[in-house]
């Protein structure tokens, strides 16, 4: 009996997903060092095959990138019109950044996109991506700063500096995650003590403000 | 007319130093590919007047990371025993690290610390060296905020993971002093904004702290 076209479309996607897959765990093992070849073994399948669903590596990558990073901007719209004020918005998104440094697949695919820009290796429609991604991320975070401004929740002051701050501070907790995965889980159970670099001061904390 | 002993060693004093500021361009220019005959090249001498002075390349590096690394932990007793609150000393130490960010020196310092690592070429000794002085930060910065947390200046709360959060937030700076000097040295003109990671909580604040 042939298969119907529906069948088809199934066994075609389900090779196309069992690829990727490979690949993610050969660019793990590998870095950019992975062929294709490598990534057709892993996923027991001929060469032939494999240059069937992608083109070449770099096809590969970029698919398995742009399904692993979605997490960080996606619902970014949602969440600028979530109810709540400013200030509890801001601890969302923080929170669910921070949240994904804890989880292994989020991990892995910034262990790749690291592989990638250490490699020189990046594809240009992948970067091109990823920087949209991050921007969106950024422009974000620095409406709902200036937002929480206005409420009072978030300290004065320039909100690109602020953005520029704790984007430096969540690559730091990243390179952590990375490093020790198990302490990072252990130390940063939530982003509460991240989210006070954007806490207004206390009067009592004026030392630390002046000069 | 012979030499005295004194402008004899004034002389080596001379070369060794000509050696190591060599070393350091050429360590910033090649990373640890840098051969000691590089570094003779650039300081104009003979590759056996090198040799004189330090017996290999990993010598000259292991100097240069000691002169180098020594602002993030010297004073640090002296530090300890400054006058002012817990929470005014550990806003002077946390500023001093960040100062040093903004620093041409010490931002070439950690490039090649940074290139060392990463070409796994960091000598034992010089390892050594810095993890010992990187304890000492940390142990320095861990003992204020106890003291802090006694005052009520600092946050209640595990001070391990204050340090530790903290110390990833600093290198986050760091790698972003390295990427974009002039943007870090406008967005961080100084601590004050790091500092508040260690601010106690108003309690108008209370939604980001709980739940």
């Amino acid at each position: 009996m042939p298969r119907t076209p529906e069948a088809n479309q199934r066994i075609r996607e389900a090779q196309r997903a069992r690829i990727l897959e490979s690949a993610r765990i050969v660019f793990a093992r590998k870095g950019m060092e992975a062929t294709i070849a490598d990534i057709a073994t892993e996923a027991q399948i001929s060469l032939g095959l494999a240059y069937r669903y992608f083109a070449d590596k770099e096809a590969i990558f970029a698919e398995l990138i742009k399904q692993m990073v979605p997490e960080a901007s996606e619902g970014l719209q949602s969440l600028l019109e979530m109810p709540g004020t400013p200030g509890e918005r801001l601890y969302e998104l923080i929170s669910g950044i921070v949240g994904a440094r804890g989880k292994r697949q989020a991990l892995e695919a910034h262990q790749l996109l690291n592989h990638a820009l250490d490699a020189d290796a990046m594809p240009e429609k992948t970067r091109e991506l990823l920087s949209r991604r991050y921007q969106s991320l950024l422009e974000t975070m620095r409406q709902l700063i200036v937002e929480g401004q206005a409420t009072g929740e978030i300290v004065r002051g320039d909100p690109d500096q602020l953005v520029a701050i704790m984007s430096a501070c969540l690559d730091g907790l990243t390179r952590w995650a990375l490093r020790d995965p198990e302490q990072f889980r252990t130390y940063v159970p939530d982003a509460r003590i991240i989210m006070r670099l954007f806490q207004p001061s206390r009067t009592e904390m004026s030392n630390f403000e002046a000069p």
